[in-house]
């Protein structure tokens, strides 16, 4: 019950997240090709965004329904965990109306790295309060894809200053890592 | 309990798309009704819009009632169109603010288009899950109607060129042809 | 099951329709407490529309509630229903940033009579589909509230061009007439 | 059933506030880290305000969880308590694009008072519903917490004009203060 109304509460707001980015694709004036031009950024960045936010949303979806309560603990890693993710749209903006200049997207890439870190502390907090030996602690285990995330980011971010292509590269690369759902829940809810 | 949360959460973006539209209806600054008739094609296209966005509620609403569970790429593929419809409000904008233009409807055309093939993805990966031979794939079939709107939506992005009204009359011939609820779906549940 | 994605479909786009008329009261630029004076008007507006979003939203409720089930004709008239109230955002703004001028009064009164009747003509599509002596059915009854709205409506929308302060007291006389849930629902479900 | 479609409603209010408030940050057009220094106190209003908000979630969950059943006056009660809510994302704006100038910081204060008020009548309405003696009434009891913070409110506010950094602690004070959840009411579920 209490479980229901926390997953209820989060799919609201990531589904407000995933959405208003996309308002950040202002309606060109124009009716030429040509005034699409420059929304181009803008729709890669959106696309890139709307790739991670539904990875959250997917391992969001698989980690809380290996879980069996919730607590107040969990509640506010949640919450904080919204909080980072609800500053992608802004710098999903920034870094696509400055063509990926080097300064947007590493404050892009900032927020993808606190977005990962709050969504580690979520998954402690829910594993602290389930117990180690749980259906979802055995299943996160040492959690070796969260913790190399969190390497990779701050690699893209620094990079930005050298070569911001590779940097986006890095991005889209931790993005593929985590594309598919977390088989580690799927196959312990299997057995 | 898995197939809950993805249907609430697609009826979180599916409200938010259809309700984000209207803020491209911006609010004019006199009080004249002449103020408002810039608005027309606008308020024309929002509720065209409205109608598809709200065929494809329907029409997942009635799809997902008939199947039993998910798997991962079920929810990526709902991802995936619920992408392409998110996309939906910044073409129905522009298309509306150009006053029906040949590249902002063919441009409308081809999001629709985009919808419409995710759209068919998404009925592969429930049916391929659940079996061709279980209530979900006897009742969706061959998918005739499928796919024929892709190839009019095909046509209708060609004719944008050529005659512009033509393809605005397939855009809403399209919408017709979807308006009744899925019958096949309704009518196996019966059984 | 079918009726509570109904539910959680129509909560989601009222709640967003309640949410984003705030988004029509612009921030103004000083920090003077006249830059607020313009937005009176703009505030009232918005409590009022308020007022009447959550009536519907109210009486949405309790005559789901009262419902079994639905079918494809309840769907689509829900949908026509919610494509009414979202116009509401719109006209609150016009009407509020003109200081409730006639031409944007009476707008703002057609939308209200379009909810109203769109709203009545979902009730008879639930009574039609449970049964004219359906628990739904002897409550709603001939539903005198319902249509003495329609007439008043009306009668402001004309008002709005000879004295538009009685047309905006006839707007508040409807909200006053709905704000109290709809007790005939409730006095029959008690039984 | 009912006690679910409010739940459900006021989540969906909710997180598109929490959300939409995120829409106040502009994004910048140059791509300088310069151009982000006027945000600054943007940021840190949203950040407040994405406390309070995240607060007040937090409590309405836990104070809802407890209650049994629900009626017409707290749907209203309800209605009444999120139009207070749905004025944050305007008053942090206000205070944010100031730079906690005093008349938008003592605004601020006021919306934050009427949510603490109307929360609070909210608190009464189920009660009332639910018996004083029920699981509720005992946990809430006295409401030492919900008192104390009206008048710290109202302290805070006439601040303003004298030294808003006060004024400022003073607003984070009463964050700190919910920032537990409700811990009266989770007691009492224990037993």
């Amino acid at each position: 019950m209490e479980k229901a109304r926390l997953e209820a509460f989060s799919d609201g707001v990531i589904a407000v997240i995933i959405t208003i980015m996309v308002l950040e694709m202002k309606v060109p004036h124009g009716d030429d090709p040509s005034a699409l031009l420059p929304l181009v950024p803008v729709f890669l960045s959106y696309a890139l965004s709307y790739v991670y936010v539904g990875i959250y949303w997917n391992n969001h979806h698989h980690m809380l329904h290996a879980a069996k309560t919730i607590n107040g603990s969990v509640l506010w890693a949640n919450l904080h965990f919204l909080f980072w993710l609800s500053l992608v749209p802004f710098v999903t903006g920034w870094m696509g109306e400055n063509h990926f200049a080097a300064i947007p997207m590493a404050l892009y890439g900032a927020v993808l790295l606190m977005s990962a870190i709050s969504y580690y502390v979520l998954s402690r907090c829910l594993i602290q309060h389930e117990g180690a030996d749980s259906l979802l602690g055995a299943a996160v285990g040492r959690d070796f894809k969260g913790k190399i995330s969190v390497v990779i980011y701050v690699a893209a971010i620094l990079l930005c200053f050298v070569n911001r292509w590779i940097a986006l590269a890095l991005y889209y690369f931790v993005a593929l890592l985590w594309f598919v759902p977390d088989q580690r829940i799927e196959r312990m809810r299997e057995r």
